[in-house]
């Protein structure tokens, strides 16, 4: 409840003449207590509900601080009706923006419009030009010396009865750049917007194992080996390389291939089992190669227009120096012995969770702290987080707020395949994109409801998806018999629904299916093993990917995420459940891509695409260009035939062009 | 921005060990700003997102403080599934009550949890009995003497190796009750709930002009004539008797009958000009009695079950004493005058506002205030405010604030026919009851919408709509042609629709329907003559009336809002927009009342109306029992046939009963 309805007195009260309310500010994470995001050249389109008592004319302003800013910046809001404003601005250096709204009663322009309705009903004005003169004046007294005169001119002017001069352009500019703003309402919170590069929403993600990365059957990868692979990462069309945690691995309780509860000798273990005797969350496991190797691998992926990402998981195998160093940051059991992570009746002993209810969670905060910044110091951008949703989500808040203060050009990816409110909450928190539940949509309504809740509702000023057909830890069952049609469905819709997305390689292009026994896991996976893969296998689906995310960089649509809407295919007048179309255009629709799937993996699909020719302007006639195939096909009003065979391609990405653009 | 994002340093952060976030609390006005409202007897039911990292169980408490509680009192939440929560608590006192929300991690229950999956797993469990005993150890500690004994047993069994132990519903029971809630996380704000007495949602309001209430015709009615008057207005049935403004009035620019700009001799002039020689907002008009009459109004009222509502209207005329001892609290033009209230080109002369942003606004303030306060010393404990969209929002909401305070049982009807922003502002501002727009609201899918919006949309909990069917300022053109047809539809939707309604009378019941030229207003209106009824016209709909207010006090689902639900009628397998039917039911459908109306004043309409049986329970054959015409039809099936002629009675009240209801 207000001040107000809590003092019978007025004491306290502060401004009672403060008349104007500022409500329903858009747009807003939880009242302000977490920013929105956007990228550097995004617009920010604020609204309000702004109205006071009466009939007075109002003003509003957006006041708007970037991250060099040491004042406010103002843009005038414009009213659009029935009491509600809108301002715009736009951000154009990363870091954060800050934004709040200020409005009040315009006297200047509630004057005049009065004068208005007064001097067309032909009534007398003189008392009301001298209250107008009082006015100028008193803008006059509040401007630089040249421009004082200039009003005190138009107040003379109104005095001796020109009723004129008040609708005078000019005046009513001076008189809304001095009037002074009396009892203006600001509104009552300052709202952040956290500004990142553009890689941060429109970005191609590529994981790969170092340790299977050797030219060489059985030897382990290294970081030269990774270095070796870029030409083929680049060629592929992604922007980051991703990595799997590349520090020493831990001995005791090693996993052995498929997950074996003892690892044989020899047997490389997992790398999520983090710390040895080497060292832990800031060494590199020796196999791999020295820093000096690891600063050659980031700077050539450099070279390629690659960012390397790093795979944070805040976890200890039983060797790492922590457990030594620091055993005030784990349980303790009371037998003396750690306690190692559990999913009960399952066990994990190679791994010791932190405590984040340690009495030392300062100190536990900071050295966590301290491994970003010591990657950061390396050279890394980009972090992949493992399981956040395992730690303190107070941590995390801090963390990456603090980390991106100092960093604002860093990205952080998180892996938190979880309940819905869980996997938001981080992206509130500061996670700027995220996994997503795209691995296990695969019906048509369910794929287009899930695109309606990313793009539509609150969740789209601070989620960044960022969808996945595979990952290390994920192998879904509509892969397993193999189809080569729904790798190519899967992934050219991950590609295309949403600006960011990534895949698990060379076994996604390699189209490796077979699962371990009785988990969505691939077999002889390569968290527990050392792979060779063939890259030049004639069945990769290496071009199709490289092809995929070259139509990604030359067609803005598929830049953005808002801009995404799904569209009825028909078949015998009834929706065709198996064909799934969606867009996404420009604003305005100057640049229109529509991308039709067939979703069943075995039969040929067709039916009739519905397409909004009259709001896309595209005419009568227009040209439905398949940038996959380059074929084009001369369409015509709003239903269109289409037809797709899972034996050949099973995707269209159309653009569609008008008349007009055709010869080019 | 939270305080995390803005501090690299842990110094001044607070507890980093809170794991659980409370989110989305609903109900709540804009983020706790202003108070939900809420009669006694209602439930307040409470839902958040409420989770945390991990996997651990959490546990939730409503906090709730009634007006007179010291502290506070415990309720608990219950999981709903998605990590969404619900409490539930009831207001019993009139006042403001205080709700805020505590969670946190349940370690027994966690512990519990997991325990019960090991030992279904036949794991080896003697380390984690040893973990659960400390925890009761710990709750023991914090318990008193003879429970600590009892804690101290479960905790020697756990340790002596009972798994069952663990299990005993007495020991969760007392764990919860006193293993201390390790950093809990309190939610961020108290919010409050306005609660008042059940005639602040459900009332009958009638208004009359005291001074036209004499017996004789010609002569100025008195409070001795209102007295009279009582009997009449309680068998109509209604709760609140509202006189317009009962001070002094102006003698300059006094208007004289239909708005005319010059009062003869003689003629009374409007009420609403406030304040003459005799006294102004706290003095009252001689012509009407004296303080001692007046007293014996407000108690004889009360004897018919009748509330007394005054109308203050904070304007002066040019007499008002205010205009003399404080001119500071108006606005002065040039030309020394005082600034009359306007709407250019029309000027009103006889009116001055007050200046909200006079510099003595504190002094303006405590003097309107103290204009409640003296009409509540005299007993008055309803008002209704002429026009508070054109005062100062921040006085009302201190003003209606301190005085509720004092006085929880106050009610405030808003008169603001204006913007909804503004309409809607003033009930978040603490107005218990507005005035609607369903006056304007004639045809079916208009008042549909509008059913919606006030009580599907996040209005319901601040807004208490209060229906009118026409007042001294607004006859609507449906009345023009003198239908009876529409004066009876157009009460009957006012009272059955909403749980507040109002009408002004005797115009109303006695058909009144002659329009001032050119205005949507009442021909010799007696804002501005005294005029004389005949209570005894054979036409009057007083029957009418009482019918409809002794329904609405017999049948619950009148008295509520939320419940109201729109069915269609159908003619030849299409909507008849003429047919109207609306319902209202108890929870659990135990009491359904069925509203069909004919908003076709000329020809009979007729349709089959849809009712949802299985949802009612109703069965296969039921009962439709009009309680306007106390006719029973059975019914049978979800469509049933009615047909409503104008020329008789156009509107269908009916309560459904089930077959076993029959005999009774």
């Amino acid at each position: 409840m207000a001040e107000a309805a809590t003092h019978n007195g007025l004491a306290a009260f502060g401004e009672g003449r403060q008349r104007v309310l500022i409500e329903h500010v858009t747009p807003q994470v939880d009242a302000g207590h977490y920013p929105i995001k956007r990228v550097v050249g995004d617009l920010v389109t604020v609204e309000a509900d702004i109205f006071a008592d009466g009939h007075d004319v109002l003003a509003a302003v957006l006041r708007v601080r970037g991250p060099a800013d040491q004042s406010w910046h103002e843009m005038p809001m414009t009213l659009l009706g029935n009491d509600h404003w809108r301002g715009v601005f736009s951000v154009e250096t990363i870091g954060t923006y800050t934004y709040t709204l200020v409005a009040w009663i315009d006297r200047f322009a509630t004057w005049e419009h009065q004068l208005h309705k007064r001097v067309e009903a032909g009534q007398e004005v003189q008392v009301d030009l001298l209250i107008g003169a009082a006015l100028v004046d008193e803008a006059a007294a509040h401007a630089p010396d040249p421009v004082a005169a200039t009003l005190h001119g138009f107040a003379a002017a109104l005095r001796a009865g020109d009723a004129e001069a008040a609708f005078t352009p000019e005046l009513a500019r001076l008189m809304s750049l001095h009037l002074p703003r009396q009892f203006a309402t600001a509104f009552e919170r300052e709202l952040h917007v956290t500004v990142d590069r553009p890689l941060a929403r429109f970005s191609a993600w590529y994981e790969l194992f170092p340790r299977s990365a050797a030219l060489e059957p059985g030897k382990h990868g290294t970081f030269m080996d990774v270095i070796a692979r870029l030409p083929y990462v680049a060629e592929l069309g992604f922007d980051i390389l991703y990595l799997p945690p590349i520090h020493p691995i831990g001995r005791q309780f090693r996993k052995g291939k498929n997950n074996s509860v003892t690892a044989l000798p020899g047997e490389p273990g997992s790398p999520w089992a983090i710390g040895g005797p080497e060292g832990g969350h800031k060494a590199i496991h020796p196999e791999l190669g020295t820093l000096e190797d690891f600063h050659e691998l980031v700077a050539a992926a450099r070279s390629y227009g690659l960012e390397l990402a790093l795979d944070i998981a805040f976890q200890c195998s039983p060797d790492h120096p922590y457990v030594r160093e620091h055993p005030e940051w784990f349980r303790a059991r009371p037998d003396g012995t750690i306690q190692y992570a559990e999913n009960p009746p399952k066990k994990y002993q190679d791994i010791y969770p932190f405590d984040f209810e340690t009495s030392d969670w300062q100190g536990l905060w900071y050295e966590l702290k301290s491994v970003f910044e010591y990657w950061i110091a390396q050279g890394v951008t980009v972090f992949r987080v493992d399981n956040p949703h395992t730690k303190s989500f107070r941590f995390w808040e801090w963390c990456i707020g603090s980390l991106k203060r100092d960093h604002p050009e860093l990205i952080f990816l998180s892996e938190a395949f979880t309940r819905p409110r869980v996997t938001y909450n981080l992206a509130k928190l500061g996670f700027t994109q995220s996994y997503t539940y795209f691995t296990w949509r695969t019906q048509r309504w369910e794929l287009a409801e899930y695109l309606l809740e990313l793009t539509q509702t609150e969740i789209k000023d601070y989620f960044g998806p960022n969808f996945w057909p595979n990952t290390p830890d994920i192998l879904t069952p509509q892969f397993y018999p193999g189809h080569r049609s729904v790798f190519l469905t899967r992934v050219a819709m991950a590609a295309t629904m949403m600006a960011s997305w990534g895949m698990y390689g060379p076994v996604y292009e390699l189209m490796q299916h077979v699962p371990a026994q009785g988990r969505e896991e691939y077999l002889n996976n390569e968290k527990y093993e050392i792979r060779h893969w063939d890259l030049d296998d004639p069945n990769s689906l290496r071009t199709f990917i490289a092809r995929l995310n070259q139509i990604r960089k030359t067609n803005l649509p598929l830049q953005r995420n808002a801009n995404v809407r799904v569209h009825p295919v028909d078949r015998n007048f009834a929706l065709n459940e198996q064909l799934f179309a969606y867009s996404k255009t420009t604003d305005n629709a100057t640049h229109i891509i529509l991308v039709v799937v067939n979703l069943d993996p075995e039969q040929v699909q067709s039916g009739w695409v519905q397409v909004p020719v009259d709001e896309w302007h595209l005419g009568a006639t227009y040209l439905a260009h398949d940038l996959l195939r380059n074929e084009r096909y001369v369409w015509q009003g709003e239903y269109n035939y289409v037809s797709l065979d899972p034996a050949t391609m099973p995707v269209h990405i159309f653009r569609l062009e008008r008349q007009e653009e055709l010869p080019r």
